[in-house]
């Protein structure tokens, strides 16, 4: 590593670089930003577009004093090189190491944790009314991407900043996609204002800027007072004006110097101020300028090539799902997609290229999406609503709401249900089996493999109400796995793979192989096992758990979900309410936030590990 | 009635009324609305204002073909008496009657089952996109009130359908409030739309009207040539033209001829139109006119005086609750409160009169609401939400992952918490107790009575983290249930009132009346009973329900929210997991959507009386 960043040990130590070394320290920061995300995965093309960016803002915010909240997230590692955290960089998103995204728990300079999109407006809100009440003067500072904007959740915000009055600086940090391409019409209106507007040239015409702002309002007091809207043709951004705030840009977000005398400027305004720079995603690393999307979040590469190091393509629940998906189109001219700006993570770029006009990206709005599905659905659509377990978590009311009470023919393909790995605690889907299983009318399914996805999305077709099919990031497993998941599927039925006595380990998901593990350790302590694959967590398969009940002393769930609300319970609850005369013992996690490791580490601390399971299992056979 | 709505039997019957005699037929639907809603209750002052409305649409638009999505659909009983449903009007929302709400089970003509906020647009856009690709023709119509676009799902949809070119049109019922004032920037730039610009007078001005729009933008070409924002010069509505819609307005929403002409010229405009029309909340009887928000949703009144027939104020939990949080805040000054338009209804007037700096009604917008508590919450103050149940589904993951992720100490004032009755399907806070307690760090309370509420307030400001409580609409009962509750509050710890054995009831919130009600059934029967007051639903008090089942045979757990998910299958699991000797009973609600009904009516169906439970719990002891 360079020189510059030995002298950056703590928070505010870039005040102290002179002014002409900036540009080299904004390398040396790439370079560290590479180095690590090249051996640990990670956000890199969002975070090498903000280098400048946060260095400006370091150069004018003291920490941990001030306040600078991050929208999603992921375009932070700047900054946490900034603050003290340089030594540290290279453990990042991994089991003890530092977070992939902003954690108090990390550091004071963190104001908020965040991982979920749009929230940084109403924090910001809420930050700065709080200052007001209690008479301090520290600033308040958001940064928010133009795709984080498309989510109502930035609209509410910005809708309500208005009116309070609060000083609070909003940064529009525009790099013109959110994570793949954006849409709607809040993105061709930001075009439009980067098209029709010069850059704000703040070094040689400071005054013409501030004559744009309320702060200068006097001097274009005469033209107000003739025609209100005449003052549109002079400002970009009219937008946000309406809006109540004061706007500013666009502004190159590559220039240091630019941004801090724009910074100085916009603090002194009284009220919200949004301040529109726009950056160039992947900045400074080729590949990642000529891929932005493909380097939003990168599994470990090769600097120097830009390829990824696993080359060996698993076969995976995301990518069996978008063959299934786009082969059941194909049958069925209702079938439409849709998604929330998660169109390759959710791998639906083949059906977008084969069938664009059946094909929605509704930008980062899951609400949105649930409920234009529910419109499609009322009128005799099949529509596929493609998005992650957490971010699904948004939307419960328009499920239960828009999509089950009319019980509308929607289908939920939920990717990355359960334990996600280096994310860490925003991103694990480990609620959904709570928040979903008990809403009326919904079907939630959870496969056993590939082919399992494939056989319950033609299923979830045919059922004519709303089905939700969950499944979690990675490779649909070995061959073993496949051996189940081919009998056919029937509502509300299992699939009884083994059929013993004495214990029955009744499984949900990819758990086929570790219940057969599991099975052959019971074998040794002379124990028998039968062996069924749930496939339904709701309704599930009551008519089979009775059965279970008249031949085994032990009924043995497994699901990678929290405990609470889960599936487990579920059938806990049938077996009391019946009175059955078997014990049961829930394997599930524990009703917590799991922070960042890899999905194998995380489920070994879960005890979902054929040796954690047995021990629970023979520990509940012989009390 | 008179004799025009005589005519009036099925859909488009209102299309054969001559033009002269539409002022008469308002008139007689007035007489209707009112006549009912002041027998019924209801939601007069939006129904009153949007009769004209409803009529220019009707006779525009072919039902059922064409499809018509009410915003919220509290509005829409004008819609209902002109489609077939004049007879049974007098029914309105009561068991077995017809909603009050849109219903596709009631009628063809109901596009859409609404009661929540701010999904029409989305709806709207997917049944567009859905006839496209069809290739249909019907037409789409959205209502949405300026009230409802403060949510944030309304904007999501409106960023989306600019882009789509899909022909619908959104008619935007500006009543210049929601519920009770509005709020945002979005309320007053529509303020300054409705003073900025003439209402637009079709009658003399088409050819005008038509150059406004892209419709007729050959006419205004030269001009857009030179400068495109010259034309925000003279359109107003800009806000919307950014989005990618045509605007049309503002229109006198009680002018018929008018809306037919706008109607006819908005449905030539290729992809989407909005149509502004200004309507009167409460429009023709004068006590509605004069007090919109007292008549936005009525109990029976007289009407001519306009006061409600029920004059015996009797004591409510929200009445409780409004006392108790101002009490809160004048003891300790970091307390504020939040609520999204929902100022009167969780009861906070007096605490906007008293410390109007610290009340925040944030519009119809919940995420924002949460958000922004966490915002202030991590900054030191301890902020109240208060919201009813049913609307807080909106917020799910703001709760998960902006407020109980960072352990924050937000306090969550649930109203309306289990049956709320004739409001229906879209209005039950059944689904609380499943949806909030199983996310980790939050604490879930439910009070027995008025006095407990206020101590759990208490309670929970103290805590440290988030904590929810739950309370439900209406009466905290009579004086033997002011006798529980009274125990200090512990952390997890539940109130046992009276010690047995044999059977024990652990009830959930105001159920202590019932419980020794049915204590007394079974003390008849030679069984005698302990009551608990659980206090706390998660949490749940493990150590008292281990030592519960040390000296009885069976608990009964009571709670009003839905079985799936809630305290009693959380508390069958812990007797599961710990192996306790002691048999559950869980008296809970069914899977299910509850249609409207009173309260008492409902709560009977359901089996939460005294009778219903004592047959249960004989049963099962008997079993």
């Amino acid at each position: 590593m360079g020189n510059l960043l030995d002298q950056i040990h703590q928070p505010n130590d870039i005040k102290k670089i002179p002014e002409g070394q900036l540009p080299l320290l904004a390398k040396e920061i790439r370079r560290l930003i590479l180095a690590t995300t090249s051996k640990n995965g990670g956000h890199l093309a969002s975070s090498l577009g903000t280098v400048e960016l946060t260095m400006a803002l370091h150069r004018c915010m003291n920490f941990p004093e001030d306040k600078l909240i991050w929208d999603v997230g992921h375009q932070s590692y700047t900054h946490k090189i900034l603050t003290g955290r340089k030594e540290q960089f290279s453990t990042l998103r991994t089991y003890g190491g530092i977070s992939g995204f902003p954690k108090r728990a990390e550091s004071l300079c963190d104001a908020f944790d965040t991982g979920h999109s749009s929230t940084s407006v109403s924090v910001a809100a809420g930050m700065a009314k709080a200052r007001d009440l209690r008479g301090t003067s520290e600033r308040v500072v958001a940064v928010i991407g133009d795709g984080a904007l498309s989510g109502g959740l930035a609209y509410e915000g910005l809708n309500n900043i208005g009116r309070f009055k609060s000083n609070l600086i909003i940064i529009l940090n525009d790099n013109e996609m959110s994570i793949s391409q954006n849409v709607g019409s809040m993105a061709n209106y930001l075009g439009k204002v980067r098209m029709s507007s010069n850059y704000i040239d703040f070094k040689g015409n400071l005054e013409h800027v501030l004559s744009r702002s309320h702060f200068g309002e006097r001097l274009v007091k005469g033209l107000k007072r003739t025609k209100d809207s005449i003052r549109q043709m002079i400002i970009p951004g009219e937008f946000f004006t309406e809006l109540g705030m004061t706007y500013f840009g666009p502004l190159d977000g590559h220039d240091i110097a630019l941004m801090e005398r724009a910074f100085h400027v916009a603090e002194k305004i009284q009220g919200p101020v949004l301040l529109h720079v726009v950056t160039q995603k992947g900045k400074g690393y080729r590949y990642a300028e000529a891929e932005p999307s493909r380097f939003h979040g990168i599994d470990p590469f090769q600097i120097s090539t830009g390829e990824q190091v696993k080359c060996v393509k698993k076969e995976t629940f995301t990518s069996c799902f978008g063959r299934a998906v786009t082969e059941l189109a194909r049958k069925h001219s209702d079938v439409v997609a849709i998604t929330a700006a998660m169109t390759s993570g959710t791998g639906l770029s083949r059906f977008q290229e084969e069938f664009p006009e059946r094909f929605f990206d509704v930008g980062i709005a899951e609400e949105h999406a649930v409920t234009f599905a529910a419109g499609m659905a009322v009128s005799g659509l099949r529509p596929v609503v493609a998005v992650y377990s957490t971010f699904l978590q948004r939307a419960y009311d328009q499920i239960v709401h828009d999509v089950a009470l009319g019980n509308l023919p929607v289908i939920f393909a939920i990717d990355r249900a359960g334990i996600v790995g280096s994310d860490g605690e925003t991103h694990q889907g480990v609620f959904d089996i709570a928040y979903l299983s008990h809403i009326p009318n919904l079907t939630v399914m959870a496969p056993a493999n590939g082919g399992e996805l494939a056989a319950m999305l033609q299923f979830a077709y045919e059922a004519g109400g709303p089905v939700a099919i969950r499944y979690p990031r990675g490779s649909v497993g070995c061959e073993r796995i496949m051996e189940c998941g081919t009998q056919e599927i029937r509502h509300g039925k299992a699939e009884v793979l083994c059929k013993e006595k004495e214990i029955a380990i009744l499984f949900v998901g990819p758990f086929y192989e570790l219940a057969l593990s599991v099975q052959e350790l019971l074998h040794g302590s002379g124990y028998a096992a039968s062996i069924i694959n749930a496939r339904f967590v709701a309704p599930f398969d009551r008519e089979c758990v009775r059965e279970l009940a008249r031949t085994h002393s032990l009924l043995v769930t497994i699901e990678e979900g929290i405990k609470r609300g889960g599936f487990g319970e579920q059938v806990t609850s049938f077996v009391m309410d019946e009175r059955l005369s078997m014990r049961v013992l829930n394997i599930a996690l524990a009703n917590k936030f799991f922070a960042q490791a890899e999905q194998q580490q995380l489920r070994k601390m879960c005890g979902l590990t054929k040796e954690a399971i047995f021990a629970k299992i023979e520990r509940e056979m012989e009390a």
